[in-house]
């Protein structure tokens, strides 16, 4: 059998003889290389890293089996978030696939059956609170201090340990590190935990450089950029809609260290990479993913220099978590025909001229 | 760089000096490791073949990567097919890599959105006719004759080739093959394909033996068990919902020289097996890919000595390509309570009693 990612990346996380070896088949997802975006942005060598082919369609995967080997070494009954999205999702599944009771605590007003959908159907205990999710957020703290049960939003310090392996994953692959990463920046825990991952591989020998971290925060939840907290973060991208970021100094630290960026890119931005990397790449992604390659635009428009520059832009989840987008943003209507082979040769032939 | 599925493969694929080597990244999914639905069948050594992982959330990508290569190589202008769900979303997404057009041909009645969303995202040209589905297959078999589109329905015979790297990838990672191979039966492509690649790797000497090859048909679309075509297929199941199968006679060679069989699985089966998997084993799927694990529950029952037998069971596609069912077949309703403390406590307590 082929080595899963806690067994792979052993002597570079925080494991010990007790810890349980568990795999989803997390990790190793694949980098493709642009065949159209790249030569948009003026860039020779760019490279999308498919975060959405983890088992449960994005990122968090990684973080989730580092934090849920950890609740189960430390003797856990089960594991706590609240979330809507992605991580509810990844931490239902990992808690079904090891047998332990995951809850799940979501604001009220967010019941949204379609984001929820993969915690429902891995078995996970939702409760709906009469509030906010900072209240959320704060009940889960509480809870996890009184009861046998481990907190795994990102506060987790395991989370990032996890994630920090697709950073290694890029060097492997490449052979070095690619000049520029270009990534979304939502609670800044994935910058977070590239920084570590590729600042660690370099410490260990194994790369000789470190790439400049370009983050990008969508305009209207950019408390990063513009240097406070908002209060009522709005954008498109849901997965990135954070106001008070958990890991805010990870990623001032990734950017200063690395000489990189943290920039905003608007609504309309995202939505037209999110609908390129579809249409010229074949890349159904979630529409937070699609920042960084909006940020990567915006900045090939600013004349980055990014000729010879190697560039990964980490695509952190598929669209498959969010479909209404795709239909939202189609441009070519469905076209109604009778079923008659002239009409449709006739139609068909019109197209191409 | 890593080699793509076409170039590991090469030695074995239909491929000349001429074929352009693409990829999205398919291939390479996960062989997950059962930790409780093998123990229920009595099956010390069962895994899942995770096909779900997959750039466009299928097994299809497989067929799809090879088939656009050489509908590249013989200067195709575009690709066609009839189709409303996997098989048009991986058509269209190497549509679009390859910068070539892709049309998809649909029984007006069956325009899904949901279903719909990654062909509309990834820019197909749609046309929805006035028609069965038999009319439109019928359709773009003969646009394709007459125009300089290729046909990517699965009697492009590329298609078998691509997708019979998917057993070779099972035994590359074992050492050997699998005693048992269970998999959903619906056009009969994949079993036809897995077969081809399971006899090509013995004759190779790759492999010292080939598996028995367990195929399972929804009770309201088994054609092949009935020993007759269905006029309207019925099924839960979607993905299987066929009855009259493009590779009928390749699905009872792989049974007949296998020295496997065909079975039925009921709607309710496939329920069951699809709600244990997410449950139990943190795989969320479509309802097709339940089917080849309530065949296996279901040989279990009757018997079949399976202690020592090492399985593999074909997940064949991701659960996101169809939420409803998760949240329809949802048992734990969301439980709505205050944002207190005190109350959540209590509940959680009350969970564990």
């Amino acid at each position: 059998m082929g080595l899963c990612l806690l067994e792979r990346y052993r002597h570079l996380l925080p494991l010990t003889d007790k810890t349980p070896v568990i795999t989803l088949g997390e990790g190793q997802t694949p980098l493709v290389r642009s065949r159209h975006i790249g030569a948009r942005a003026g860039c020779s060598e760019l490279y999308f890293k498919l975060e959405g082919c983890n088992p449960t369609g994005s990122f968090k995967d990684r973080g989730m089996v580092m934090a849920i080997a950890k609740a189960l070494e430390e003797g856990s009954q089960g594991i706590m978030c609240a979330s809507t999205g992605n991580t509810s999702a990844s931490a239902a599944a990992y808690g079904a696939y090891c047998g332990i009771q995951t809850i799940v605590v979501i604001p009220e007003g967010d019941v949204a059956k379609g984001k929820m959908a993969q915690a429902i159907a891995y078995g996970a205990h939702i409760v709906a609170i009469d509030g906010n999710f900072d209240q959320a957020l704060s009940l889960v703290r509480s809870l996890t201090d009184k009861l046998p049960f481990t907190l795994v939003n990102s506060v987790n310090r395991y989370r990032l340990e996890g994630q920090k392996t697709a950073a290694f994953e890029i060097v492997d692959e490449l052979g070095e590190p690619p000049d520029y990463l270009c990534i979304p920046v939502g609670n800044a825990g994935n910058i977070t935990a590239y920084w570590k991952g590729f600042t660690e591989y370099k410490a260990k020998g194994l790369a000789s450089f470190t790439p400049r971290m370009m983050g990008f925060q969508a305009e209207g939840a950019s408390p990063i950029v513009k240097g406070h907290p908002i209060s009522s973060p709005k954008t498109v991208a849901s997965a990135i809609r954070i106001g008070n970021p958990a890991s805010w100094k990870g990623a001032l630290t990734a950017r200063d260290e690395s000489g990189g960026a943290i920039e905003i890119v608007t609504d309309d931005e995202i939505i037209n990479a999110y609908r390129l990397l579809a249409r010229e790449e074949g890349i159904f992604c979630e529409p937070a993913s699609a920042a960084s390659v909006a940020g990567l635009l915006k900045l090939a428009a600013k004349n980055l220099p990014l000729q010879d520059k190697r560039t990964v832009c980490v695509i952190t989840g598929t669209g498959l978590k969010d479909p209404e987008m795709a239909s939202q943003f189609a441009e070519t209507p469905i076209k109604h025909l009778p079923a008659d082979l002239k009409t449709l040769e006739e139609h068909l032939r019109s197209l191409a001229r």
